[in-house]
C-alpha cells in the first residue's frame, strides 16, 4: 500500500500520545468513558483530557487542558467526543498538534440526510487536506490491544485477551457484539476498527494495512454494503495472499437494504453476487458471526491445513458424526487408518472397537484419555491425514480433563492443526474448562457443529489457497 | 396410538415405584450414579436399590435388597445397571414385580456384530412377550422432569428447568450435549429418552406418545438414521397436527454412515431425501442442535405465529439487519408501519429517526427502554404484523435492563409472539440477564443470528401448518 497512508495508520494505531476532546468528569458522558477506556488500555504514551471545564483540573489522575492548543506535547490520535457541529474545528486544531488519526463517535452525518451528507463531505475534504485519517463518524472507535490502545468508549474492552485476530466492522453494534463473542470464546484480539460512515478510512485501506501489520495474523470483516466494491476486491485479492481474510455480511434482503441505507448510507447487492466475488478474491465468506469468531480462533492458533484429510477421535459416537458430516459437506475427507495403525489401535483401544475413522473408543477413552493421544499420534503420522479432532465430553462435575496440552504437542510435532469439541460443559465450570483447553494450545469448541464448521472453513481456506475456490 | 402401548409408556414415565438393578455404594459405578439420579429426581414413589451386596444394607438412605424378588412393592420402572449378559434374566424377574419399562445402559448388542445382534433379538422377544418397553440398550436413559423422574446416570440433570419441551435422541452423547445446551439456554424440559439400539421402543411410538402426552408441548428429535422411515413418517404426520416436531439429523455423508452403522446399527439416506420427507410429514428440519434448542425454547414459550409479518426494534441497526435478513431468507416479511403509526413513532422517537421497519431508535432507546414498548404496542396492533423482535444490547456492566416482562405483556395482549436478541452480554452477568429476560416471558437469544433463525423457524412452522411446506 501507499507508504504515506501506511505511516498515517501506524500513527493512528500506535500513537506516541493520545487526547480526548470533550473529556468529562461525569461518568454518564461519552467523554468520560472514552478517557477511562484510553487509561485502562494502558498504552505507553500520555493521554490528554481536553475540555474548557477541565482547565487546571484533574480527571482520572490526569491533568486536564482547556483547549487542544494547550496540550504540552504533540498527540497522534485524537478521540473526538463532541457533537457533529464541533468536529471540523477540532480536526483543524488537532492537526496543528500532530494528529494523524481521529476517532469520531458522533452521528448526524450522511445517515441523516442531505445536510448531514454535506457536512460529512466537508469533513472529508478537511481531513484529507490535513492528512488525518478518520475512524467513523457514527462509530464506536478503535482498539490496538498489543499496544494497549483502547480508543472506544468501552473500558471493559481493555480486558480482552491480547492476540493476533483483527476485526473491521461497519456496524458498531455488531462489532461490539462480535468482540463480546470473541471475549467469551477466548479469542486473542489485535486491532478493532468500527468504520461507521467511512469518511476517508474504509475496507480497502484497512485490509491493505492489516495485511502488512506485524501484530495481525487473521483479518475479520463485518460488512453491510460497499461503496466501492471493486477497490475492496482488489485490496482483498492482494491481502489474502498474505493472511486469511474472513468476512461476514448482512444486508442482502429488501428490508435490510432499506435499513442499511438509512443506517450508514451504503448500498448492497445479493448474497450470491458477493459470495462469488469474495471467493475469487480469496475471502472466506461465512454465514454468521459465531462462525467468524470460531474460525478466526482456530486460524490464529493453528498451522495451516495442507489437505482435506481429517481424523476424528471420540468416546461418544453421535457428536463425532456431526463433526464428520459438517467437515465432509465442505469437501473434507476421512481417510482410513493404515493396516498397521488399525492393528495398533485395536491393541490399545477397548474390546469391540472398530478401527475406522471417525474412531469411537467408547466410555473407556473418557476415563483413560491417553487413548486420544495414542490415536492422534498414529493418525497425524499418516501423510493423508492433515488435521486431528478430538470429540470429547467432560461430563458434569466429574473432574476428568481432556489432555489439551499433550494433544496440542503431538500436533505441533507434525506441524498439523488439531482442535477439540468439548461438550456437556454446563455453566461456569464448562467455560473454565474450555478456556483452559484453549490456553493449553488446543482450540476448543462447545459443540460438534461448531468444531465441524471450523474444520470445514480451514479446508475451504486451503482450497482457496490451492486456487480451487 | 394403541391404548395398551400408551398405558405401558405412561407406567414407564410415571412409575409408582422404581428400582435400580446393579445398584452400588461405589460412586465410580453406574449403579450408584443411577441410584443417585433417581433419588435427586425426587419422584413421589419409592426407589429400590437392588444388588446381592446390598442385602440388609442401606445406600443413600434407602434400604437395599439382595434380589429383584425381594422388593416389598411392585415397581413399574427398572433401571438395569448390569452388563449385557445379565439383562435377560433381570427382565424376567422384573416383569414378575410389575415392570412395564426398563432402562438398559449397557452396550454389547447389535452395535458389536452378529453375536450382539442375536442377543438383542432375544431380548426383544422376551421384552415383547412380557409387555415391557425398553429404553436402550446402549443409551443414557430417560427423564420425565415434571414427575421428578431421572432414570439416567446423570444426577445433575435433576436440576434442569422443568418445562414442556421433550427430546428423543438416538445418540446418548449428542442427547446429553443437547440437554446441556438446553440447560445453558433456560429451556424447560419435560421428557428425554435416549433410545440407543431401539429394541422395542423407537421414534414412531415415542412421537405418537409425546403427541398425546399432557406434559409435552414441543417434540424434539435427534436422528442418526431410521430402520423404518415409513413408520416414523406416518407417526410424525399425525403427531405434527397436534404439536410442533423439530428434527436435527446427522449421518448423511459416507464416513458418518460408516460410523452410524457401527454405532447403533442404523442406515441412512441423503440429507435431501430426509428433508423432503420430513417436510411432507410436517417435521421442521434444522441444521444444527443449537438451532433445535433455540427454536424449541421459543415455540414452548410463545403463542403460534399467524403469518409472516415481523417487526424489529433496535437501538443498534447492524444487528437488527442480521435478524431481518435471516427472517426474510425464510419467507419473513417486514411490513411498513401505517401512516398513523409512523407519525406516532416520530412523536416519541429521537430526532432523525426514520420510521421504517426495522426501526432504529439510536442510543436514546438504549437509555430509555420505554421506546421499545411504545413501538411494540403500535406494531403488534397492526393486523399485518405477527411477531415483534427487540434487538437490544445491554452493554457491559452498565445496569440498564431490557423491560422483558412489559414487552411480553404487550405481546400477550395481542396473542402474538415476541422475542428478543440481547447482545454484548459477556460472561456470568450476561447469562443472568438473559435468563431473567427468559423468566420474564420474553425468550431471549444472545446473537442476532440466533434470534433471526428462531423467527425463521416459527415462520417455517406456520407455513407447514398452512400446507405451504
Amino acid at each position: 500500500m501507499d507508504q504515506k497512508v501506511f505511516e498515517t495508520l501506524q500513527a493512528l494505531f500506535y500513537p506516541t500520545n493520545a487526547a480526548v476532546v470533550g473529556a468529562s468528569t461525569n461518568p454518564a458522558k461519552l467523554g468520560f468513558q472514552a478517557l477511562l477506556a484510553l487509561k485502562t488500555g494502558g498504552m505507553a504514551g500520555k493521554v490528554f483530557p481536553i475540555s474548557p471545564s477541565l482547565k487546571g483540573r484533574t480527571v482520572l489522575d490526569m491533568p486536564g487542558y482547556g483547549a487542544i492548543e494547550d496540550i504540552p506535547e504533540p498527540a497522534q490520535l485524537f478521540v473526538l467526543a463532541v457533537p457533529h457541529d464541533r468536529i471540523e474545528g477540532a480536526l483543524i486544531s488537532a492537526a496543528k498538534k500532530g494528529a494523524k488519526g481521529a476517532v469520531i463517535f458522533a452521528g448526524g452525518f450522511r445517515e441523516v440526510g442531505e445536510d448531514g451528507a454535506a457536512l460529512q463531505s466537508r469533513i472529508k475534504q478537511t481531513a484529507d487536506r490535513l492528512g488525518v485519517k478518520i475512524v467513523g463518524p457514527n462509530c464506536v472507535g478503535a482498539l490496538n490491544l498489543p499496544y494497549g490502545l483502547n480508543a472506544t468508549f468501552g473500558s471493559p474492552l481493555s480486558q480482552m485477551k491480547r492476540g493476533r485476530v483483527s476485526l473491521v466492522s461497519q456496524s458498531g453494534g455488531t462489532g461490539s457484539a462480535i468482540l463480546t463473542t470473541m471475549m467469551d470464546n477466548n479469542v486473542g484480539v489485535s486491532k478493532f476498527v468500527s468504520i461507521g460512515n467511512r469518511v476517508n478510512l474504509d475496507f480497502p485501506e484497512l485490509v491493505q494495512y492489516l495485511a502488512e501489520d506485524k501484530d495481525t495474523d487473521v483479518i475479520c470483516l463485518f460488512i453491510e454494503g460497499m461503496d466501492d466494491g471493486r477497490a475492496f476486491l482488489a485490496a482483498a485479492r492482494q491481502a489474502s495472499k498474505k493472511k486469511p481474510i474472513i468476512a461476514y455480511q448482512a444486508g442482502f434482503t429488501e428490508a435490510t437494504r432499506r435499513l442499511a441505507l438509512s443506517h450508514t448510507g451504503s448500498m448492497s447487492a445479493s448474497r450470491e453476487i458477493y459470495a462469488a466475488a469474495y471467493r475469487q478474491a480469496g475471502v472466506l465468506f461465512v454465514s454468521d458471526y459465531e462462525e467468524l469468531v470460531d474460525t478466526a480462533k482456530a486460524v490464529s492458533m493453528l498451522p495451516q491445513i495442507n489437505g482435506t484429510g481429517v481424523a476424528i477421535f471420540t468416546h461418544t459416537a453421535g457428536p463425532a458424526l456431526i463433526v464428520a458430516q459438517t467437515a465432509e459437506e465442505a469437501g473434507g475427507t476421512l481417510p482410513d487408518f493404515t493396516a498397521d495403525h488399525k492393528e495398533k489401535i485395536v491393541g490399545f483401544a477397548p474390546q469391540f472397537t472398530v478401527p475406522t475413522n471417525p474412531l469411537d473408543m467408547f466410555a473407556h477413552a473418557w476415563f483413560d484419555t491417553s487413548m486420544y493421544l495414542k490415536a492422534a499420534e498414529l493418525a497425524l503420522s499418516q501423510p493423508d491425514i492433515h488435521l486431528a479432532c478430538a470429540c470429547y465430553s467432560s461430563g458434569i462435575d466429574v473432574g476428568i480433563r481432556f489432555p489439551a496440552a499433550e494433544f496440542a504437542a503431538i500436533a505441533k510435532k507434525y506441524n498439523k492443526p488439531a482442535l477439540a469439541c468439548l461438550m456437556a460443559t454446563h455453566g461456569g465450570n464448562g467455560a473454565v474448562e474450555l478456556s483452559e483447553a484453549d490456553d493449553a494450545g488446543t482450540p476448543t469448541f462447545n459443540s460438534p457443529h461448531k468444531a465441524g464448521k471450523t474444520i470445514a472453513n480451514l479446508i475451504r481456506l486451503w482450497r482457496m489457497r490451492q486456487g480451487m475456490g
